[in-house]
């Protein structure tokens, strides 16, 4: 299950979905790639056996990094392998030597990335997790609000938006695509299009990290104004 | 076949296994992780089909990417299999794709990581390739011709050196491991040691990339010479 939906910004029940998965055997494994940092993430509290995620979203570090982890019920079911695992790369009963006592070596790590997901760690916990999950719920209402005052709406229901990742629909007779060429080349801000279904019909507007602040909300939204001629 | 071989400091006849391939319908697969930027690599006068390498040793880059080159004959066999690969993450026939007009996006790139190896090239262009290699062949005749001096033996035969990694036989009578842990502490040089049945045996000294240069192979050799209570 993926947490932080990018495609159309909606938050999906992990914990409502664990809760439901207590007591079985399967395996509950939850993509928090956009969601880490941004919201809270409860790996036990929610029964999720393997969770992983990404540096470059709301972790604020640069991209190449995918942090996991496995409870020990998916670790039983890793261990409990009748054959090899065929890859060497994503072989995880070798990675996972690297813990304990033996630290056997399965490859040159990419140590600069390591040394820069430190360092935006160090920076999430010196501001407060809590802290960083509010800075990103005000931006998100901040922004909200101004999208309402520029006449647009949200595409998902209020209960199940995602602050870091704001899906807005395009109004109707706008064509899209040139507000967003106008955003990146006149106002240097890059926002997303709709992909599939939504391709023409929403903007996807993150704010991630460093970028979910009040200062780069009221640039976008005034910008916005702009590019929509309604400045 | 691994060009240079580390583990052991030997070159492996890349070129002539190549030439006694040519024609066939083997798909040659050459891993130049160690030998790339240190020593000549001619992907297609081998007539190797597949080569890959690694950022972090004579390209002296930070470790975390893998340039790979495929043959026409290798994409061939890419594009034709049966099955689909079944790895999202190491798919070439999708990685693929990002070639072209289509530029269809596979993962989100480690894009710092990517401005590094652009530096790391573009210093070793404007340095010159063949001065690179010919730098890489000074520093280790400077380092063997020194290694003699303190009465010290290559394992490796001479034709069959590599450049970059040196393999020298530790004397009868001494305990390697302390001398690497005071070249280490005393003068923040890092050796390696021997692996399997070189454990003990031998010394691997690297000299790639920026670390290929004169004053630090002089360093090396006085700091070894102490090491060894020869000073």
């Amino acid at each position: 299950m993926v947490h932080a939906e990018t495609s159309t910004g909606v938050r999906n029940p992990v914990a409502e979905v664990g809760a439901f998965l207590k007591g079985s055997e399967t395996i509950y494994l939850v993509d928090t790639v956009t969601s880490l940092a941004g919201i809270e993430v409860c790996m036990d509290d929610w029964n999720t056996d393997v969770l992983y995620s990404g540096t470059q979203k709301c972790i604020s570090c640069p991209p190449g990094l995918a942090p996991l982890s496995f409870s020990d019920k998916a670790m039983a079911k890793v261990n409990g392998r009748k054959t090899k695992v065929p890859n060497w790369y994503l072989d995880l009963t070798l990675i996972a030597n690297y813990w304990g006592q033996n630290r056997v070596y399965h490859h040159t790590a990419t140590v600069n990335m390591l040394y820069g997901l430190y360092q935006a760690l160090l920076l999430i916990f010196e501001e407060g997790p809590d802290k960083v999950f509010q800075r990103h719920r005000e931006s998100h209402l901040t922004l909200v609000n101004g999208l309402k005052e520029l006449g647009l709406t949200m595409l998902v229901e209020e209960p199940y938006r995602l602050p870091m990742l704001n899906a807005v629909c395009v109004p109707d007779g706008v064509d899209e695509l040139p507000v967003r060429q106008r955003l990146r080349s006149e106002f240097k801000i890059e926002i997303g299009g709709g992909l599939g279904p939504l391709a023409g019909k929403i903007w996807r507007i993150g704010l991630m990290g460093h970028t979910a602040k009040g200062e780069n909300v009221d640039r976008l939204l005034l910008a916005l104004r702009k590019a929509l001629g309604r400045g």
